[in-house]
């Protein structure tokens, strides 16, 4: 047999947000006053208790192999979250602590697809979804929320891609990347079609935390015993508590799945990180307030760079009401000249901002949604600004 | 469609090394003496130098992600390792740091094998290859290295079990569990099949650093040019640097590999944990000496251990020259009574030993070697004084 490769791992692409922030990073590492709008991550410390927790592991020799899917403390601790938080009953039995939400999220496909199996996702789409669904062998089905949909998807829409080899729904809420948050009666309608057509829901919930205004999050599992049984809530610690290196994610989902996804990660990755699972613990149950201050922040940079953004020429944005994104409309960028040329793609108008005015912004190609761009407001305020006048000078050179 | 789950899912068997470990370890929390003999991780703190740079990096507010497949740095110091250890050249974009030893062979098989490709296996192995290559859609093929070839296979049975459809071949030297240590020789034929049968060759060196007496850790990728291109030499903290929670492991392969590794890593799990992957560049840059402290304290276990199985009687045993493990043949014992009743397999042997002797020992069925038990030296020469007195106690009690 010749030496060739697998074909899942040809076909994988590698993750361009990544991609981006490194290449800005390096940017910033010569000495480049880069704005970096591209970061899915916090820009906040982790909270010192959780800093202390994990020092303290460290000392008490807290540094061997755990439970594969995890200490049952932090099983436990993960029950009382989602029990308060969500409304959601789940025993330590239904609970698998896995590193980073990546990783919960590769578990759970791996869990339940089997090869030809389809997962509808719902554009726009955090980028790794069709990647992670390829990777467990299970074939990605689209389906789009357009702008006048707020970037949402419907039940009847969900309804119309359903086939008989339908397996999943990926329900990400509040969105990455479009910063939209499903209500209680979107909710009810897709879970009365995933009931009734007899597919399981993937919820990730990472963002939870970050919802601005009157929007109150809700856990589609919550909603009713059926599509409790039916879907399997995902989330982690990286994006609530600024806690994205640790590397803590996990998921609520029944005895059956639980079993197979904790058996899958006893030999895939075994435990995650030990000392990582006691800050977990201790961000989970100590003191709370880190997360309403860094809220609060977040809340003063998104409304900041709404109003920004709103007020620029050529672009369109939808106030986002959760996550840290704003969700940039560039179609009438595309079909403008810069210095004479055509912009045409929201790909080449992120090369000029990085290459020509020193901003880092996501194009949106692989999330689905090929003229937005995504922005992070996950920076500080005077980074925020100083980045939005960038793009508004660019904006301003168009013709 | 009806909520099935996935037959990879399924069939995929929970390692059963953790349950007993798991099982030991509650019989002590309520209170009962149980030895111990389970654990596949050395019983020393973690080097105080190695949880310094941790406690560092936590105050650095080095707690964000980093590149997917890991931090140049780090990558830096396993090149450098690799050269002066192991004798072989990697370039960082060779590397790809994981969440362990376990995520690096996922990561290995998830880029080699497509459906059906097999994998040579030699027996006894590691419980968690063959479940692992099933994972990545390979079939596993085992040949067996009998006791009278020190439990090592030949050369000429790997090429007798080379199919059109062989992918590649799981070397592990020193050996889990066996504690066998490939020679040059050896390996040198090994090689000159693989490059003549043209098969890629997964080599986990993870006890690489444990090797006692005479005899030297090899690594085949060293021997030459055309079976380096053909390995992936797998390896990381744990064991060398009792670190196992911390949950490091890393590869060195192909850039071409290695590329589709780090493609699929950044989705399926992002990057290890930032703080480990600080403590395990200063476990790699820092002062060798706990390793050199840690081999002794595991070399004069190893000889007291070995010296008094092989006096006990009924059992046998080949003197280890590796690892932390003493693999004792046990067929002997199968055929005999304990209070009235045969033992009839290691495994039931075990639960004797387990629940009338409070030792815990690995029946290695899951090793494809049912009748041999694997006695784990790690831990205090106290508690394997203890222990072995106890086996010893239940060997003088068979009819």
């Amino acid at each position: 047999m010749s030496l060739t490769l697998s074909k899942k791992s040809e076909q994988v692409k590698p993750s361009s947000t990544l991609a981006i922030t490194a290449k800005a990073k390096e940017m910033k590492s010569q000495g480049i006053d880069v704005v970096g709008f591209g970061a899915g991550e916090p820009d906040f410390n982790t909270p010192q208790n959780i800093c202390d927790a994990a020092i303290k592991a460290i000392g008490d020799g807290f540094t061997k192999y755990t439970p594969a899917s995890g200490t049952n403390e932090l099983k436990e601790a993960v029950c009382k979250k989602f029990k308060e938080f969500n409304g959601l009953d789940y025993a330590p039995n239904q609970i698998v602590i896995s590193n980073g939400g990546k990783h919960s999220l590769t578990n759970v496909f791996d869990a339940l697809l089997n090869p030809g199996d389809e997962v509808i996702i719902p554009a726009p789409y955090w980028l790794s979804y069709p990647e992670m669904v390829k990777l467990s062998d299970g074939v990605p089905v689209f389906i789009t929320g357009n702008k006048e949909q707020n970037y949402k998807v419907s039940a009847a829409q969900i309804e119309a891609a359903v086939t008989d080899k339908t397996k999943a729904l990926v329900l990400n809420t509040p969105s990455n990347p479009t910063g939209m948050v499903y209500t209680r009666e979107e909710l009810e309608a897709i879970a009365e079609v995933a009931v009734r057509k007899d597919f399981y829901v993937v919820a990730d919930e990472m963002y939870e935390h970050l919802i601005y205004g009157d929007d109150k999050h809700v856990s589609i599992a919550s909603l009713n015993e059926e599509i409790y049984k039916r879907t399997i809530t995902c989330s982690g610690l990286s994006k609530s508590y600024s806690m994205t290196g640790w590397r803590v994610g996990y998921t609520g989902a029944s005895v059956e799945i639980t079993k197979r996804m904790s058996a899958m990660q006893s030999h895939a990755t075994s435990n995650p990180n030990s000392i990582a699972q006691k800050a977990a613990l201790e961000a989970l149950v100590g003191p709370q307030d880190a997360i309403a201050t860094m809220r609060k922040e977040f809340d003063a940079r998104r409304k900041y760079s709404f109003e920004r953004v709103r007020n620029m020429p050529h672009v369109d944005c939808i106030e986002p009401k959760g996550a840290f994104y704003v969700f940039v409309d560039v179609s009438k960028v595309q079909d403008m000249k810069y210095k004479g040329e055509k912009v045409e793609s929201a790909a080449k108008m992120a090369d000029i901002l990085l290459n020509e005015f020193n901003v880092a912004v996501i194009p949106c190609a692989d999330f689905g949604f090929a003229d937005h761009i995504r922005l992070s407001y996950a920076i500080s305020m005077e980074q925020i600004e100083k980045g939005l006048n960038r793009i508004e000078d660019f904006l301003n050179t168009l013709e």
